[in-house]
């Protein structure tokens, strides 16, 4: 007997009608013989409801309280799609995280799934019934909610397939796949039939919002093959997230990414000696500011410019944290800049094939796109561009890497 | 040390604003040294608007289902009830019915209490923490959320206040206590200082909505004082519920309680056998309709005419299950009426005291309010009227016992 997981996203069930919709699309498995388990994610716009709630309480939520109140969202999905089952003559019965057995650490607002008891899940499918599962939330050995941070539900849906051992694990949303490029900027954009783990984490990471990154990481750990649907679009074949993709692709770069709000900050005069680096970021790991790209300029006369990439967001805190380490680091000055972006291209083959920066860099100062800073991976190139010439960029890329074509 | 348990209702936790109060409210109480747990209700139409949204996706919701839906409001107030004791200072935590330890047994929708697992609320206590407790729900052996029907925060809160052997109980509702009758109706109606747990056991089965009629029975038999205040005005006295009210009171009736929507099924010419009633009541319950009033005419000519109430939405299934049981029952008819209301006085003294039903009749007769139905209690008569003369009825009771002076 096939076993499922699906997973559908706020968009998927945003009011009842699309609820009904969702509820036809499992039904006809669930009828065709299938053991079906549904994640949901909140409704539409529910989960920011709940957060401008708090907002008018305290500005400091704690994240415990936090996540009691956001795990309510996906409870009431979940229940909801149960019902609309019933409705359709199906059995099915559905359950929070903790029902579910989701067990995580006590890392509120950020939780990682420890482990899933599936006893209960077990239970349901051997007596028959879809399981609906609240998607993004578990609990601790506390015996707190806790919630697994933003796009958790993917996350809650590739460890079930894990746990449960799943033949299949299908993840709804509201585009047809993973795309060379997001096709609201590059309109010739075409959805990839599949892409390798490695390539999804670094899209993920770097800008495509359609997968959480903890997500892929989980599925490559435990070779879940991944199905990236439209739940608009059940039919379309979508994109499968594997480990690996079809051998030796002549076309090595696999997509574009990108994204349009980035803040730079620019530290100036660094006296060039060991340690420096530790010395700044350390501190501003401590005051919770994630970095993303760093770059460390030539030196001039011992002393050396050191960039970093934030979000605009954090820009503040970042230049608070080093205006507090100025006495320590000795640097001239810092300066920041918060209409940035980047763009990325992705690909397994770049790791082993040259060419592909200096064809980038090429496609970009041809199209008049000046690039601010540059990050490499194994399978990534980023550029930090400025913000109003994202789009451009993205475009370029898309056209100089021919991914339009298959 | 004293401890208190506190419960606020809907309208009490209305909007962040009112949270915000309450958490005002309770955060006094808290720094002047009371151990305080605080059981909330949904906020203002929280639990309505759920049922609607359950409602565009099926007529027919299980019960298991809803109470997983319903559930999420209490489970939002409480979170958010925590946070805004946090931004005023005090330590708090929210817990859920399941993680209060509140076990039910199964009957979705109106679970009882069967027992307290108290042990996570006393260490929360003993931590020097405000606990607020999410109202109207608890989980079964089955694992599953139940809640306890409507008002059932209410007997949350006493029995919460019995296994935690606390030293107040305090219900917090919109009005000041508990009137000698709805002051919407009779304007010279006044807070009563106190009421016996069966008076008031009376009253809320008749109509009296302040509070939940289980929640008073649980007092009674845990010897828990119930006090009923206004969160609007918590410094006026407000209501105890207790065993024992002044001895002896001068005027032996307390209160009056009314209803607006009562049915009314009348079964004519029933052969007068023995066992006709148990025929007609038990498919009845079975049936789920509750009864409430039952009257058996004087038989003329071995026939009996047997009346009984319902609630108005009760009517048509109550007439398919008479017509149904015509052949064996051999009625000559089933009339029903749907325009009906009730009025009854309600006092401890009755029982002992001559003279309370005929002074009821005379007062009705004089406000020229016909009596279609009369039932008695030990400490309650209920005359039921004509829906649109109850309030006439319930001024005319209220001057006639001279409830308006204490």
């Amino acid at each position: 007997m096939t076993r499922t997981v699906q997973k559908y996203g706020g968009s998927s069930v945003a009011s009842a009608d699309h609820l009904k919709r969702v509820a036809g699309l499992v039904a006809a498995r669930a009828k065709a013989g299938e053991q079906m388990v549904v994640v949901v994610s909140a409704m539409g716009d529910t989960t920011d409801d709940l957060v401008d709630l708090a907002a008018q309480i305290t500005s400091k939520p704690r994240a415990r309280e936090m996540d009691m109140l956001l795990s309510t969202g996906e409870i009431v999905s979940s229940s909801l799609l149960s019902m609309a089952l019933h409705e359709q003559g199906v059995d099915a019965v559905s359950l929070t995280g903790p029902q579910a057995g989701i067990r995580t650490d006590t890392a509120h607002a950020r939780a990682r799934i420890a482990s899933i008891r599936a006893e209960r899940l077990e239970g349901e499918l051997t007596a028959g019934r879809v399981v609906i599962v609240a998607g993004f939330q578990g609990i601790s050995d506390d015996g707190d909610l806790t919630t697994l941070g933003r796009g958790g539900s993917d996350t809650t849906a590739v460890a079930l397939a894990a746990a449960l051992d799943a033949d299949r694990c299908e993840i709804y949303t509201d585009v047809a796949g993973i795309y060379t490029a997001d096709p609201r900027v590059a309109p010739d954009a075409r959805p990839l039939g599949d892409i390798a783990y490695d390539e999804m984490l670094e899209l993920a990471t770097t800008g495509a919002r359609v997968m959480h990154a903890r997500a892929v990481e989980l599925g490559a750990i435990y070779g879940v093959e991944i199905f990236v649907k439209s739940s608009f679009n059940p039919d379309a074949p979508g994109t499968i997230i594997r480990r690996e993709t079809i051998m030796e692709q002549g076309n090595k770069v696999r997509a574009i990414a990108h994204e349009n709000r980035v803040g730079k900050v620019t530290v100036r005069g660094v006296p060039d000696r060991p340690g420096i680096a530790v010395g700044i970021f350390e501190p501003l790991a401590e005051a919770g500011i994630s970095v993303d790209t760093i770059v460390q300029n030539a030196s001039q006369e011992r002393t050396t410019d050191l960039t970093f990439t934030v979000e605009p967001g954090d820009i503040e805190g970042a230049v608070e944290v080093i205006e507090r380490l100025m006495p320590e680091i000795r640097a001239r000055e810092v300066v920041t800049a918060d209409n940035l972006g980047t763009v990325s291209i992705v690909g397994t083959g770049m790791a082993t094939s040259p060419g592909y920066a200096s064809k980038m860099f090429r496609a970009l100062t041809d199209a008049g796109v000046n690039i601010e800073m540059i990050s490499t991976g194994d399978i990534r190139i980023t550029c930090v561009v400025e913000a109003a010439r994202v789009a451009d960029a993205v475009r370029a890329l898309h056209a100089a890497f021919e991914l339009d074509q298959a």
